[in-house]
């Protein structure tokens, strides 16, 4: 499979080592040259990096799989499909999704990683918007699996398809989205429980770091290989239907409870950054991405097991 | 430290344990001895496993530390915390604290492990009331620490201080709930996400096994070891403020699509509960509730190393 990646930023990047560690050809394309050749070399970092934590097997096999391409027509030769990762703004979307759209393969299917622009917003007048959709990484996505796949209105199902069926030959986790909603759904769901946290710090009920326990001691450990159905669907004996009887009742009350779609004020953002501030100074934000990434990679392997 | 377990069912058993891994010699009482004779036997089997799993060190040191009393005095004599695990009725945990607080040593702190009553509801009226709160558990506590601790408005903060503190050091993470809330937190935080959830699926936005594949390899890694606040402070270059004023606007407009507050309807609870027995037939729940269990051990051993 060769695949074309548009765009070589951090996300442009991490998308080259999944399609590459996946076994597929990557060409790596980017407008600023200078960020081309520096992406290569960020590459060969992180990949080296993986193979030391076990999450690639071959660095120097991955590493032979990807070029840079210096036009984007050499990039575009030959890609099945493709994955864009340029800056979120719907004007240069539409301009690179014209270009692509005329320079490849007519075959070939046209993914977007943008996390807030539906793809009906820079795809409508293309006459190849069929094969065009968005292809959502959490980032760095060879750490987090999971990829959303949102198609336009107009989107073929057999291009879902495709690119569906590409990200889990690579091992991604790609889940399909079959509306055109804000925030597809994983920040739909984090927005509904980060609005519920806020709720409470505001409200006095708890601290931002009692919060967080309550999570990462608790709610979040079965949530990590398993989501929130499977869940409630073993938390009683019956399963799903079961355990809506018994609890039903009491997350409609609190839901009832949960209504406020007021904006975070500045009063409680600035509370919780100084509750975060205390706990981990500003210097230190760096140190603790490299702790976040190092325990992902441990869950990882351990999920991988 | 002395402590005393009264209610001898699941709860009760996983109570006992946790405090005799965590060194406390452990009186456990239930009224019925028959289920007291047999939890006794229930607890070798769960301590022996945990030793296996190698989540505590010595299972003969822990289950020397359990006894079990014929007697509500007996088990009560020289206790400095209890923790009661009745059924949830409101009129039993009355009828209990009663006795508890009549018979306990009075500067022993008085903990129920209720998911659903505030202490307000069955300590008014007793003479030892500043010494009584909540401490619930999620199930089972050995395997997953967060205890929230709620006391009633009459709750002295020295028991809940002296709970907090006996918590911490037999290895379970206390957090404190300043208010008596229906579902304390962590429900409150679930239900706010499940209802996001049910609202998606019910929607025709995405199926269910993909909206769990979005949590399980998306947004419920990094909740595993870091809460939903510390994931955004991490989320952006200067931390929770900046990333607040970087998407504060699309939480704020995402929100406005969920504020229904209507109960899980049949039809969708129906729709859910066929779609997992699609993919988890009823006979295997048992098998899946203990492939969970052991995915937790893991997970747990991780987190400790």
């Amino acid at each position: 499979m060769n695949v074309a990646v548009v765009g070589a930023g951090l996300i442009g990047q991490a998308w080259a080592i999944v399609f590459a560690r996946g076994g597929c050809d990557v060409r790596l394309w980017d407008g600023d040259q200078q960020a081309l050749d520096s992406a290569l070399t960020l590459i060969g970092r992180q990949v080296a990096e993986l193979e030391n934590q076990q999450l690639l097997l071959d660095a120097a096999s991955v590493m032979s799989r990807i070029q840079t391409s210096a036009s984007l027509e050499h990039a575009l030769s030959g890609a099945q499909y493709v994955q864009e990762n340029l800056p979120e703004r719907v004007a240069l979307k539409q301009e690179i999704f014209s270009k692509l759209d005329t320079l490849s393969d007519p075959r070939a299917v046209l993914a977007s990683s943008t996390s807030s622009i539906p793809a009906s917003a820079f795809t409508e007048h293309l006459a190849g918007r069929h094969r065009c959709l968005v292809a959502h990484p959490v980032n760095p996505p060879y750490l987090i699996p999971v990829v959303e796949l949102c198609g336009a209105p107009w989107t073929d199902e057999s291009a879902v398809e495709k690119a569906r069926s590409l990200h889990a030959s690579v091992g991604q986790k790609p889940v399909i989205v079959h509306k055109e909603l804000e925030g597809f759904v994983l920040n739909r769901l984090q927005g509904a429980l980060l609005r519920e946290a806020f709720r409470l710090v505001q409200g006095g009920c708890i601290s931002a770091e009692d919060l967080d326990t309550t999570v990462k001691d608790g709610l979040g450990l079965r949530w990590a290989f398993m989501g929130p159905f499977e869940t409630i669907d073993l938390n009683a004996p019956e399963g799903v239907q079961d355990y809506c009887n018994r609890y039903g009742d009491m997350y409609q009350s609190i839901a009832r409870e949960q209504t406020s779609v007021d904006a975070w004020d500045a009063e409680i953002v600035a509370d919780i950054e100084q509750q975060r501030r205390s706990l981990l100074p500003k210097a230190e934000l760096l140190d603790r991405r490299l702790w976040r990434d190092a325990r992902l990679m441990e869950l990882l392997r351990l999920k991988n097991a």
